[in-house]
């Protein structure tokens, strides 16, 4: 399988393990369909009957090019949280995002500081740009603020990021704390406050939107992929001060995102009563996945998120016998990669329907593997 | 405005420019609406019908991240070619591949050849990787060949950059042509052969799709924005040996493209009925675009693209004071950026409505600017 001669020196160095294998393909590999989809954290609630209304009376429009400046949805989200277009920049879902800010920050060999076991596709794109990750161990399968905090004055890191509500764990800080933690960095460090989870996490753990808008040292992702239930059609955002996002406008790809995401995205921020609602159904989910755990004799921790991490009591291996055997059951769920978050399993919040599966198939797993 | 005060000195040096103003921004700053959508290579004879009944019905599945490994779509272009799924790469449009490719091959200060005047997109992104561009002249409006090859070679240019059919000019190369000149290139110079606009060119202008597929150095490109009507898709596609395109694995954004325009994809892909049929259209229309030139005293050139290039026989000046004239009228087209090439004005081709504005407001445009 030759390929070309001349790709960069870190292009060829790179490994070519990707983020996260889709359920798709694991379909593919072991001939069998996924029958309950609760491990992406998707939500299969799906997004509102006005959002589905809008996709099919604008598809003839598919034709167009998207308007590259973004213009009807960062106006609309300026409206929506009481900031201006100015405050944003629009992508192709916070996984674009995040590459862009990297490339916008890391220069080869710069430290990059995270979390032993955060988010697997944001090392992904330190590791394409050469970044070098420098990871602080969470505490109590929460984020360690002020690891995170200390690994970045050691380092001198110009990139730190942290996710609130995080994933895979599903915890949170309060707002005061990430307040804080921001404010305590230095000004020469990019702080990617990923709040992709936000509208499920509880009253008083998300900052007040105006809480970091002077600070161009802080950028906070959002996404319509999570409780709008459009991860399909990739569209997130960053919220930032206007000089910090318009340099994403150096490199981004202008036309990159797709028209029916955009009216898409723009239909959902209208239905805020489909929002609470499917909020409330979220909230039932972990509700019912908890008791589900707890019924086989797991221990399903605290979440802020549209899922839950479920402590196995034993270690990755374990973990990793129970996502496997619940595959062959048709039902797809995720772990975390690393230890010791990898004793957890990972579980979506989903419909009824699914989690019937979930509790049906998980106590034979659990005898399987003994 | 103040941003973040440590992105890199590359990032820093950007200018703010932007490779295109799309046609909702002029709008927006000249306050008046666009009639006649020609500017922008866009297909307004729209998506087959069989398409949008696709997306609709499709439209409920958008809760879910699309296969990152676009194993269907990949495996429909491999047996609609005589490929296989392991000779592409899938990518939100050709604009987002042309960026990955500069990422994997280019550092900075390393140069890049293309020709004076193409695609500026391209440029763009090469501008953002730090590359150096070696630009050649266009040898009667059309890319000049050997003038490529000789850069390469003064340069030892790891990258370049041909598009056949080319835009802006709409002029092509015949397959022996583009072959030869592919097969001249050292094996450490990888060529992007841009084939946009390839459904619509004349027979024997596009080489055989085996005719590089042993050659690791050899990405062509091409996309369903154009013929296939699905511009607001974003769905472009790369073809080269399993080595070359394995690469982008390494760098991509996996849960990038977007599920609706994926499928969008599939559905247009099994539909060639609709696309002869809009590619009669589009050559009726290329031949009334002329004929509109012509009886305003100006020189159409021949075109194997979804637009015609129109000589004013003047300059730039001319030029861009025909196509601002055109949209006071509500008719949007472009030009090429730099000269010689700028002499031309571009127009789409549109569906007879349109073009029945571009004839009413032409005369009218050439008597005002005199």
């Amino acid at each position: 399988m030759s390929g070309f001669s001349r790709f960069t020196p870190l292009a060829n160095q790179l490994p070519a393990t990707v983020p996260f294998v889709g359920p798709e393909a694991i379909e593919r590999r072991m001939g069998r369909d996924v029958r309950a989809r609760i491990g992406a954290n998707e939500s299969g609630f799906g997004p509102a009957p006005s959002v589905l209304e809008t996709i099919s009376r604008k598809a003839k429009e598919i034709w167009r090019y998207n308007d590259p400046e973004n213009h009807a949805l960062k106006t609309a989200l300026g409206a929506h949280l009481g900031l201006t277009a100015s405050n944003f920049v629009i992508s192709e879902g916070i996984d674009d995002l995040l590459g862009l800010i990297v490339r916008l920050v890391i220069e080869p060999g710069m430290p990059v500081v995270t979390s032993l076991g955060g988010y697997p596709t944001f090392n992904f794109h330190v590791a394409g740009f050469g970044g070098r990750l420098v990871t602080t161990a969470y505490r109590e399968d929460r984020e360690d603020l002020q690891g995170l905090l200390d690994a970045v004055r050691r380092e001198d890191a110009p990139l730190v990021y942290l996710a609130n509500p995080d994933n895979p764990m599903g915890s949170w800080w309060d707002a005061p704390s990430i307040v804080s933690f921001a404010k305590s960095l230095p000004e020469t460090t990019l702080l990617i406050l990923d709040e992709a989870y936000s509208e499920t996490a509880p009253e008083g753990s998300i900052p007040a939107i105006t809480a970091f808008i002077d600070m161009p040292n802080v950028i906070r992702t959002r996404t319509f992929s999570k409780a709008y239930g459009l991860a399909g059609a990739r569209v997130g955002y960053g919220i930032g001060t206007p000089g910090t996002v318009s340099a994403f406008d150096k490199i981004r790809n202008h036309f990159g995102m797709p028209r029916l995401s955009t009216e898409a995205a723009l239909a959902a921020l209208k239905d805020q009563a489909y929002l609470s609602k499917v909020i409330a159904e979220i909230a039932d989910a972990r509700m019912r996945i908890s008791a589900i755990a707890r019924a086989n004799g797991l221990h399903p921790l605290p979440s802020a998120t549209n899922f839950v991490a479920v402590d196995t009591g034993r270690d990755g291996v374990y973990a990793r016998a129970i996502v496997d055997g619940l595959m062959e059951h048709g039902v797809f769920i995720r772990m975390p990669g690393v230890a010791p978050l990898n004793r957890c399993i990972r579980i979506s919040a989903g419909v009824p329907a699914d989690l019937d599966l979930l509790e049906q198939a998980l106590p034979k797993v659990l005898k399987a593997v003994g």
